[in-house]
């Protein structure tokens, strides 16, 4: 475990909000409950298990905290993750993703055995006969009997990994349940290319053909004598879809968790729980000039890969527009036709752009009681996986 | 300090480059020396002094290397990346931006204090009478008599912090010249706005009217009975400008050390030393279809902000076409007429769009001697600021 970072991180429990330094990543934590308790009670609806994405939090306590209010488990996108959250105490973890190193596969294979000795599970993601050949011989090479769980992944409309759905999963299902310590668990089928398609006919139709596509897949797998146990996937773009389809049996969606500014731009399902904005940058204004100001964040302090923040709690006639300043600015400008610039010294709340991304840019994360307003630091959540990109 | 991570950092001294883990951030040590020394050597001919900004490589090692070669310190961006630089043997620092919040002036009182005990110097820029007024009384407070040299910052071009070239600059260079503990250093005066214009000729007139608005406030200053000691400003894209210009006294010129894949996009000027590309992701091809292949890099592994990395080590004619992926993810298309898709299990290399966030994703830095192809892993460099925003 990484110390909690000290010389650069001045927040501790009691401190009220309005004294935290700047930039600083903070989290309401009551709306992050809320929106908790919004997605515990929306599978328990639609009866899906979910096993929400921890590529956005990367935060041990939270996997747990998300587990204690009724998630499976977790999702990771990267091996050295999920060491990070087993370490912290995670038990039942899914790493949808392809692994094809053979240290990877290795350690891969120690994790397993780890968590299957204290009553948990890994399960792995692949989408080609290398990958499970790989995967089959650094099991044998660790010598555990307690197995992993394998996924094939199908490409259900993104074009990045994952084979096409159809014969070529068939075959690596088959391929899977020959090894001796792989199990075919069922098929990893995320559709990440339709999370942000604004409209909610756009989506729904991305996704029904995503759907179709795995049931067609499932069918022929099972022809073949292979049952298929799980169809997996989901984002908090879709989520609506694939937990109404009948089809998918557990939900991957992460970021409802935080619900990043460029969620917020998708046109609302009606269906959609209403989840709120909880993760913050705090920053100040350190420039005053006639026609902008200038505040502390920037680049290196929330990720901007899926647009600008948003200058949180102006009503739309004051709002205020963010520019990129660079890794360690922010330039803002009068946007609102009765906006007024705030002054130099003054404390602002952004919406990062992209939630994941961001949080990987700080070693912490400042939970907050109370609000954003008035509240108090309640605690502080170390990223455990902060940088864990192997 | 913080330890040096181990568990997702498997890289360690005499490694063979083939063998480290995936994607892994790795400089080319020799290509970054033989960057070092065109930097000393173009310094000197122009007889300026350099100041390379450590926001780039954050690291106090590469920082020391470079006052080995001839810098006369390190310029940083943020008041715990100086704390983390001079916890590292840094001794002269120089935050080339504004600091307004009463904590950290303090905390920047107490570094001067401690630089100036062991006979360094800090040095921080203002652009408003209320930094001047606030630094003051947090000097006061710490009550050291080193004091702390203050340069007005002036916008040149980029429309961020800095005041108007001109009259405004003058007024707070009297303010602080009023000051018991602070000392009027001269001028910041930093154009960011015209580092990736395209076109020498671009470069070459915003820098014109840089240097001009620069001497014309340096004019107005020393009628009014106040020396300008020096005028500081640079980054790679304009440096030769900047040089030649007999107006700026020190270059803070950073990138050079690593070379963006963004700078090289720029038309090169003929003055313009060759530095070449030192800083590199490598990647490993973990899905491969027929249309494209992917890699386990996406935007957690390098900074997209300015640009999508570029595939190294490609003639024209085979070029592959880096395309985002997401968070942990590139897409590889062919893109050359000959282009061939890499197989399954490939390790690539790619230079990172812009390297000051690229190397903030990372807590340390794989130093390899003797090449890409063959080489070996001869240190870890540590990101001692990593994630130092406060």
């Amino acid at each position: 475990m990484k110390p909690l970072p000290d010389a650069w991180g001045s927040a501790a429990a009691g401190l009220r909000v309005d004294l935290i330094d700047t930039p600083a990543l903070v989290v309401d934590l009551d709306a992050m409950e809320r929106n908790i308790q919004r997605m515990a009670d929306f599978a328990r609806k639609h009866g899906v298990r979910w096993r929400p994405h921890a590529k956005l939090h990367k935060s041990a306590e939270i996997a747990l905290l998300l587990q204690k209010a009724g998630a499976c488990g977790a999702c990771v996108q990267k091996l050295s993750e999920a060491e990070a959250l087993a370490a912290g105490g995670v038990n039942d973890l899914f790493i949808s993703n392809e692994i094809l190193a053979a240290n990877k596969l290795l350690r891969t294979a120690r994790l397993a055995a780890g968590l299957a000795a204290r009553g948990g599970r890994l399960a792995l993601a692949v989408d080609s006969e290398e990958g499970i050949a790989r995967l089959a011989e650094a099991m044998d090479k660790a010598g555990s009997d307690a197995g992993i769980d394998v996924f094939v992944e199908i490409d259900v409309g993104q074009g990045r990994c994952g084979v096409p759905p159809g014969t070529e999963a068939v075959a690596l299902a088959q391929s899977i349940a020959r090894r001796h310590r792989l199990r075919f668990a069922g098929l990893h089928a995320y559709h990440g290319g339709a999370q942000h398609l604004r409209g909610v006919g756009e989506r729904r139709s991305a996704i029904a053909a995503a759907v179709a596509a795995a049931a067609h897949t499932r069918t022929l797998i099972e022809a073949a004598g292979l049952p298929v146990g799980l169809i997996t996937g989901a984002g908090t773009g879709t989520l609506v879809h694939e937990a109404a389809s009948g089809v998918y049996g557990e939900l991957q969606a992460g970021s409802f968790l935080f619900m990043d500014a460029d969620y917020a731009r998708n046109e609302r399902e009606s269906a959609q729980p209403a989840f709120e904005h909880a993760l913050f940058v705090k920053t100040q204004v350190i420039s005053a000039r006639a026609t902008h100001v200038v505040c502390d964040a920037g680049h290196k302090s929330h990720a901007i890969d899926s647009g600008l923040p948003l200058v949180h709690g102006l009503p739309p006639e004051r709002a205020l527009r963010f520019a990129n300043g660079g890794d360690e600015h922010g330039i803002l400008y009068p946007e609102g036709p009765k906006a007024r610039l705030p002054a130099l010294g003054r404390m602002l709340w952004l919406v990062p752009g992209h939630c994941d991304p961001t949080v990987n840019l700080h070693d912490h994360l400042i939970g907050v009681r109370g609000g954003l307003a008035h509240g108090v630091v309640e605690r502080i959540i170390r990223v455990d996986a902060r940088g864990a990109v192997t």
